[in-house]
């Protein structure tokens, strides 16, 4: 995104286009209330109190372009800090298209993606990773993904960067109040207490980037490949598995054309079920393209359910395929889950003696729905998302990962030196460079590429 | 729609469904306050002054749903004239869902499609026709329908309709007024006065039933059937005017499958353009079907514009066509267009001389975009559609236009009877009906299958 003047008055839309009863369309800056007021018939925009809401019309000279009500917000008491009007029209694609073009005729420039966050960021509003959480907000598809993203917007994840960055603060400021007295060669500081307090700090930011992997999987859903012969009855789970839970079910076109994913929301996470082609051994080239894409799937899935037909593959077929498939998981993190399919015609009690020595087996028929609970619950346990409290601070932004990781490993250098010898302003660099990183999350430190990289992936309105 | 108690408290998106900044969702009834309140941590909404805006968040027990602004409105200064909640959250489907089911726990009840436009009916907000209004002024995509919309949603038409009736209660109450008198057989009212007071209200009439010829082509848009030989240039002309005008083009999969209709918004006005499988002789049963089709569009059309690639079609040659397009043409009030084309390698004062006795003909080349924009000025032209005025009353209801029509013929009936010196009680009587259909319009008269009817078209939310 270019970055364009802050001194410019922005408008969008600010709600989802489409036929509804209502739009809202969205002014921001300085002449925010002058614009809208010069195309508003009703009570004077400039002489009413904030947060108030008024009726009137919009018109083009003496043309009505529409019946509103005008909601005014004053800066700073407004999200974007500056002085805002939102107009709420009839939800026509083509009222909202006039009152566009009338306000920008008036003055007003279209925004930019993310424009009104960008604003509300540089108003000191929110800090960067709360500004990011409101994407992720409104992208939100599930309890868990909403739960962390609130979370954020909410600053619970600015506070714990806050809480090392002071840890790491008090640091540096011992450091280098030796490195004054350098000369006198003095220790202010006990060497171990500050080694054990980087340790601590380490610990702390540590434990939020091992969140990542969760967060991630939330925030993209958890990779679920479903494998198995064919016949095995793939496809019929995972229709017994969206009808289950009366999901909100898209396809989406795998990036293969043999992959299918599925999205299903259990429990209020969201899985990505990837069908596969078949797990088999071939000769044929196509088909052997198709099993290495699903390889290749395997490699990415947080769980691997191998489904199979307890009519077809006895105990010790069942020991072979189950070698083969850990042999193909090899250096995956990878959870396998064995589904014993289409038990509907078969003695229970016979098949649990059958299979008896294989962990995470679950006796389902896929046909019958039968036991698909079972296998729901026991999916959210393998991946380990119990319900997440509100107090948990989870990172599930990329850019977030990479800049605890790399102010961690600063901190472990400092921790290096420490233990070597080296001298301290070697380690109130390393700190100095650690803090950085920190700031970057937060916004104290944000290079304008950077945030036009962030704010251009919001939606236009926002 | 069965009907539903007005003493419940709905719920209702309000905006368009999809990813956006934000999204409001409305409560509307007894217990609109109280219900966002139960679930508002924030001021106490109870105690507020209306049309004021209020920052919290809404929470379902103690998990933070979303950060809201809530807009407050008291009955009847609202729009449904009933106390009313607009709670602007961040637009997340998941988020929207959240807050609706908070809701909907807390005593609300999903509302049907147009059911707060028809408690605003109920409550006297805006008469039937008005109501109606509202669902043409978001259907409306282009600046006569709009216009038209807007005109009847503040009261233009019902105007009208309100001038008619009191002509007629007028009348009727003369006439009344003669009955109760009728042993004394006097004439209170001069038969000829009557008569002229009929006919005048009749052609009142009369002219806004005439007004849906072109209403109903600016709501439902223009057809023009572009039809022509194989290779005439139809398909580079569509193209050429899409791009001239630069329109929001939806492609819409006709009825039959080898039409194929534009949308095209020329000068404010829509027009649908319909491309044809081409028309000629033929002994082929497919093709003839085809043919079939393209004649059945015709019928329908506004226009038909026949192209022909002047290189090919001699003016006698043109003659023959146009004969044959004249006989297809009987018995539809379609204007014929004649569009020769591909005049870029042609000498135009010949072409002029070769074609000068045709009227309705343009020379264009679709390829060059020659002459387009002339070719789009016939077009309004044609279809007599000028700019319309904000003072104009134009009706393009299906029902108000049937309503008006069985009004006139029971006045008509009523003026036969004053000729042929029928009985005042029978004038009476169809002077009343008259007042029935007329009533029916603006919602006077309003059987609750009627409302069903009119308001199930609406969308859900408004």
């Amino acid at each position: 995104m270019a970055q364009q003047s802050i001194e410019d008055t922005i408008v969008a839309p600010a709600t989802a286009p489409g036929q509804a009863a209502i739009a809202v369309i969205r002014l921001s800056g300085k002449a925010a209330i002058s614009i809208c007021n010069a195309c508003f018939r009703g009570k004077n925009l400039e002489s009413v109190a904030p947060n108030t809401i008024h009726f009137g019309t919009i018109r083009d000279g003496e043309v009505i372009v529409d019946e509103v009500l005008v909601s005014l917000f004053k800066g700073p008491h407004s999200y974007t800090g500056e002085d805002t009007v939102e107009v709420s029209c009839h939800g026509s694609m083509f009222i909202q298209q006039q009152v566009l073009q009338l306000f920008i005729r008036h003055g007003a420039r279209s925004a930019a993606p993310g424009e009104f966050t960008m604003r509300a960021f540089l108003n000191g509003k929110l800090d960067l990773s709360q500004a990011e959480a409101v994407a992720d907000l409104i992208a939100s598809d599930s309890k868990a993904a909403h739960q962390i993203a609130m979370h954020q917007m909410r600053g619970g994840f600015s506070a714990e960067i806050s809480k090392l960055r002071e840890e790491l603060i008090h640091f540096a400021s011992m450091i280098e109040l030796e490195l004054d007295f350098s000369e006198e060669d003095v220790e202010f500081a006990n060497r171990d207490e500050l080694k054990a307090l980087l340790l601590k700090t380490h610990k702390v930011a540590q434990g939020l980037i091992d969140s990542f992997q969760v967060g991630n999987v939330i925030k993209n859903g958890i990779p679920v490949v479903i494998a198995g012969k064919p016949n095995a009855g793939k496809s019929t789970l995972l229709n017994a598995l969206l009808n289950e839970e009366r999901a909100l079910v898209s396809d989406i076109a795998g990036t293969t054309r043999d992959t299918i994913e599925d999205e299903l929301n259990l429990n209020g996470v969201i899985f990505r079920f990837i069908d596969t082609a078949g797990l088999r051994d071939t000769d044929d080239t196509v088909e052997a393209m198709g099993v290495a894409r699903t390889l290749e799937k395997v490699k990415q899935a947080a769980v691997v359910a191998y489904v199979f037909d307890v009519n077809e593959l006895s105990g010790s077929a069942l020991q072979a395929e189950v070698e083969k498939l850990q042999l193909e998981m090899e250096g995956s993190d990878a959870q396998l889950l064995l589904l014993a399919n289409k038990i509907d015609a078969q003695e229970l009690s016979a098949l649990k003696e059958e299979y008896s020595h294989f962990p995470n087996l679950i006796f389902i028929s896929a046909k019958e729905r039968q036991n698909i609970e079972q296998l729901t619950s026991t999916l959210l346990q393998l991946v380990k998302i119990g319900d997440i409290g509100l107090q948990d601070t989870i990172v599930s932004n990329t850019r977030h990962h990479e800049a605890l990781t790399n102010a961690n490993t600063a901190l472990m250098r400092a921790y290096d030196s420490l233990n070597t010898g080296i001298t301290g302003d070697f380690i109130a660099m390393d700190i100095r460079q650690s803090l950085h990183y920190l700031g970057e999350i937060t916004g104290e430190i944000s290079p304008d590429d950077l945030l036009g990289n962030i704010f251009s992936k919001f939606c236009i309105g926002k």
